[in-house]
Order: C-alpha cells, then structure tokens, then sequence
C-alpha cells in the first residue's frame, strides 16, 4: 500500500476506506467513454482543445495518444487554447508504469479514433441550448449495458474515465434536469469556470425541453436525452451491465458526478458499488464543488482523490495545472489512484517523473 | 473433468492433453472475429445464407442471435438453403449454460451487427478470383493486435471463433499462396463440398496476383490481402497481440488451420499457445482433411474436436448435422470444448438439449 497522504479521502470516508480496500493489489480495466458534442464547440465552453471546432478531434486524439504514445488524427497532441497539455499525459504515464489494458468506448463522435475501439451504435450528439442533445440515448446505453455485462465477466474491477469537450456543461445540463442545484457546482478545464455561459446554456436547454426545475425529470435516460451527452449515454450502460458485478472507479470530476446522479435515477443499488476517483485540482478548486454535488446525490458515496501536484515540474505546460487548469480528464485521477493501490506499488513520485519525461519527450517533437 | 470421450484428440495427442489440462477449469473470453467478401457471394460457394446476397447478413445476425437470442437484421435465424439452422446454435446453448463472456470483433463486414462490436477499422472483402481480396489488412491487422494485446491482460484464456460466407474459399486462397497442397483439403457447409468451383476461384486469384505455386508467399498479411479474407486479418492481429500471453483456442475447422498457417508465417513460436477446437463433423468428413492441412502446418499443434453428434435429435434440422450440413462455424466445437472443460463442469448431454431446446423454442417462433 502506498502512502496514504498520496489518495485524499473526501465525501463518506469509512466506504472511501472499505473501497480502497477492495481495490487494493487488483488491475482494473481502463474503459474511456469518448463523445463530441455540438454544446461542446460553444465558443468559451471548453479548453479541450485549442479552438471550438477542433474539440471534434480531441477524444480522438486523447485515444490514439494514450494506444500510440503519439496522436494521428491530428499533430501534436491536444492542448488547450493556451498550449497546455490534455490530462492524457498523466493517464499515458500511469499506462506506461502499470499493467493496465485499455479499451475505448464510442458513446457516440464526429471523427473516430484511429485506434481499436468499441462501438455501441452512438453518434455525435446536439447542443443542448437548441433542445438537441442525445438522439439515440436509449440504443447506446442498451448497447453499452450488454459489453458491460461481457466485460465484467473477466474482470476485477473496471476504472471509467471520459473525453468530451462541454463535458461539464452537459453534466449541468443533467444534473439540473434530475433536480440538482448544480448550477454554481460543476468545474471547468479553464482557470475561469464561464458558470454564466453555461448556466445560460442549461436554461435554454430546460426552456426548450420543458422541464421545471420544481419537477424535474425522474428517468436517467430521459435527462441524457434532452440534457445530456453520448458519452453519458454510454458510461451508464456500461455500468448498468458491469456495476452488478464489479467495482467501478468513475474516473473524473463533476461530470462523475453527473454520471453518479444518472446511476442513482436508474438503479440506487449500483451506487454501492461504486467510488468516484479525482484529482487534487478537483476536490480544491474554488470555482466548483464536488463535495456538495456528491453528498446531494448519495452522501455514501465514497470521492477518492490522487494528491497529484505539478508545483515541482520542471515544465511550464505541466506546472500551470497549479493555477486550476485542465484539472481532469481522460480518466487521470482515477487511473492515477488504480496505480498507487495496484499490486505493482507505484509511488506518486514515480508517476510525477514518468509524466514530465513523457510531456518532454512530446515538446521535443 | 470431463468423460473422455466428449473431446476428440487429434494432431499431437500429447499437445492435446497439455492444452487440455492448460485451459481446465478456465473461463475463456469468446470472441467472435466476423466478416463479409464478395467471394463469399458467388453462387454455389457457401450455404451460410438462404441464398447469396444475404449472405452479407449472417454474420451480423449470427452475433444478434448470440447476445439476444433473436436477430435484429434478418428475420429468424440464418438458414442453408435447405433451411438448416445456423451453427451458432450450438454456441448459444454453451453460452447459456456457462458464464463466458462473449465480444464480437469485426474483420470488415458490409452490414454491422446490431450489438456493441470491436471495430477494428475494416471493410468488406472482394471477390479474390478478380484479385481483389482485404485492401486494408494491414490496418485491421494492427488494430487487432492492439486489442488483443490489451485483452489479454485481462483474460484467462482466448476462443476465436469465426462467422463469414466463403471462409473455405479464402482459406484455401491463403494456404495455397502460403505453399501448402490445400486442393481438396478446406472443408465446406454445404454438403457436397464445392471444390472444383473453389479452386477455380483460388486459381484464378493465383493468376490474378502472379502467384506462382512454386514461388509461394512467405509473408501472412500479404498472403491475406492478397487471397484472403477481412476476417482472417483481425484474426491474426488478434492472436498476434494475445497469444504471447494467453492459450488460445482456433474455435473451427479448416478455416482456423489456414490461420494457423498464417500465425506460422507470421511467427511460428506464437503456435505453442495454440490449439485447434473443433466439431467430430469436421474431422470425420470424407471431402475435407484438417489433419493433413495441420500436419502440412506444424505437426505439434493440438487438434481437438467436441464429440457433439445430433443423431439422437428430435429435430429434423438438427439431425441433418448428422449428414454433413454446416459443420461448424461461429466457434461451435471450440466453445464446446471450453464448456466440457470448464469448472461449470458441463456434460456434452446437456449441451446436446439445451441445443435442442433452443432450436425448439426458435422454430416455434
């Protein structure tokens, strides 16, 4: 077991503990839900990616570059507008220390990995301003629910990581549809979370699709349809199908949570097993509140944190996480915290190395 | 363990034993590897279809039949054109008795399963006595590979099961131009085999492709996007990444020795964690010889065969098995195999009604 000051216990600690043990010394499969969104290319939605319309490219890209160790659907890898590296680098190092196979899942994009992948029959979804938003919710998650169902036969446990540009938007968007407050709650992949672009986003969304905030929508997949995206679509069958039989790390920030808030609509008793896995940037960041979002979902539920810190870093690119941006993504924290308990005993200090050699090796192409 | 009898040794009967007591009490990752050719669609080449144009269809709607127990692309099950069931029932019925989790991998069809699939990024096949056989094996070959590396990290063992119209054909098209003698050894599902038509079309390919048989291919992916088939290059992309770390079952007959010999020309050391799993139909049958083609290949690969015999049946449509129709297909012998030795501890009787069963319960339908 790792230094317990590496994982940050937040939310409900006793079932943090109890998880932690019941992943302790496993290997997870790593499952990445990808999805592209037209909410997502909203100008000043997201950073995942250094323009609007290249957010198409990013799950893609994010894929490739974790399967190749280099991107092929585009050059370099991707940044944000500001230069700063995807979070795929703290998941590619963890790859690269651990035994952990990979798979990724299309919930539903525009432009295709060029990667193995799994296919659950999604495409791209809508802008949830508009009143469009996931089409074919209901095929994905059915799709989604029998791989899981497969995939949890040979298994210990399963980490789900995501990439989506507006991912956070669409898990306001959800969110709020179920009956949330989360409208000062989710986080942002920007220093400064644009809370009024997204609100003013969601409540389009509501107004169009007719939904109250004083009653809202008590269907999972009804919300996903109306207020969410593909890659929501896809996380919740997959853990529909896999949930009843394995643990499951979600792996990410709020838009965890989101998918936390789906689980409990669809099946409270899957929530059991089930912990979300984060980032230290997450779990402190001023500009949102997990912690609050969880414990309005099922104050069970355990929120594990990897103490990542890029303070030291000898790279620029890598030390601006310090200010708040990026944070998460690409299942970083929860594949950082699969590492630090995994039977291979990697340390923080090994993975913080493994990240800046990696990032320089990319900069120097 | 199970009675002896209910597990054909062929080939290296000391490998089969090896190989046995490998996999007992083992659950085994099923994937079914499918895909679609025009070679597939010449007429009287393949009774994997009611008649050729559908046989676009079967694969797909065999991988629906798996996962659903019905089908989504074609009405009922596929049928010969005498209106024999698809071999997949016998997979279903060791699929319903055991726990093993099943994935569809796609080689390159023209029509998809409505299922969640591993895409690999192929295409259909052509028609190889025009020359044109699987344009892009190298890319699904890599793929493959990809995935199967990462699945093995998670998986105690591997059966590779198959579903494409005109296997035969493209499999005697891959041994020829590999240099083996495979003329009138590649089995068929019809019950007449139609070798002349078959090797016109290999011969015509050969020509085509200025193969001379003296002057044989010695690399597998070129023999395969040169005479084979979308299937075969996931298959070997699949056993490429896998077999280093995992045993893997070849769940069929004539088609999986001329994977085998592909593996070989590969890499001949990857043969030593493989075995061929197949039907007593396959090895009885008087117009094909999978030994021969095996001992041509590497006479210390194990070949075994489910003792399954449909004599007994009520069924009219199964008792036509008895007769030489169909075979195997759709990993039939090769998940038998795995059941009878799996910790379920199935017994061939049980599986022998619960095919009987099934079928009963799809013609009442």
């Amino acid at each position: 077991m790792n230094d317990k000051n590496d994982i940050i216990r937040s939310g409900n600690i006793a079932n943090c503990e109890k998880f932690l043990e019941i992943i302790s010394n496993k290997t997870p499969m790593v499952v990445i839900v990808i999805g592209n969104t037209e909410t997502g290319k909203i100008p000043g939605i997201s950073a995942a990616g250094a323009n609007p319309e290249i957010t198409d490219f990013t799950p893609a890209a994010d894929i490739e570059y974790l399967y190749y160790n280099y991107c092929k659907t585009i050059d370099g890898v991707p940044v944000t507008p500001t230069g700063i590296p995807t979070p795929a680098v703290i998941t590619k190092a963890v790859l690269d220390l651990t035994n952990m196979p990979l798979m990724a899942l299309i919930g539903g994009v525009n432009i295709l990995p060029q990667t193995p992948y799994i296919s659950v029959g999604g495409i791209g979804g809508g802008d949830i301003s508009k009143g469009n938003s996931v089409s074919d919710a209901e095929v994905v998650f059915e799709n989604a629910k029998l791989f899981g169902e497969n995939l949890a036969k040979s298994i210990e446990y399963l980490v789900i990581g995501e990439s989506i540009a507006g991912g956070t938007t669409t898990a306001m968007g959800v969110l709020t549809a179920l009956g949330y407050n989360a409208w000062t709650k989710v986080s942002s992949s920007l220093p400064e979370n644009p809370l009024d672009l997204k609100q003013k986003i969601v409540k389009d969304g509501l107004k169009k699709n007719i939904i109250l905030e004083e009653n809202p929508i008590s269907n999972a997949l009804e919300a996903v349809s109306k207020m969410g995206d593909p890659m929501q679509a896809a996380a919740l069958g997959l853990i529909a199908g896999s949930a009843p039989k394995v643990p499951i790390l979600l792996a990410g920030g709020t838009q965890m949570a989101a998918i936390a808030a789906l689980v409990k609509a669809l099946d409270p008793k899957l929530l059991q097993n089930i912990a979300i896995g984060t980032t230290r940037w997450i779990i402190e960041d001023k500009g949102s509140d997990i912690q609050s979002l969880v414990n309005d979902i099922d104050s069970n539920l355990p929120i594990l944190a990897a103490n990542l810190n890029f303070s030291s870093m000898q790279s620029p690119g890598l030390q601006v996480y310090e200010q708040g941006i990026v944070k998460e993504g690409v299942g970083a924290g929860g594949c950082t915290i699969a590492a630090l308990v995994s039977e291979n005993n990697i340390s923080l200090e090994q993975i913080h190395q493994k990240i800046e050699q990696n990032y320089e090796k990319l900069v120097q192409k």
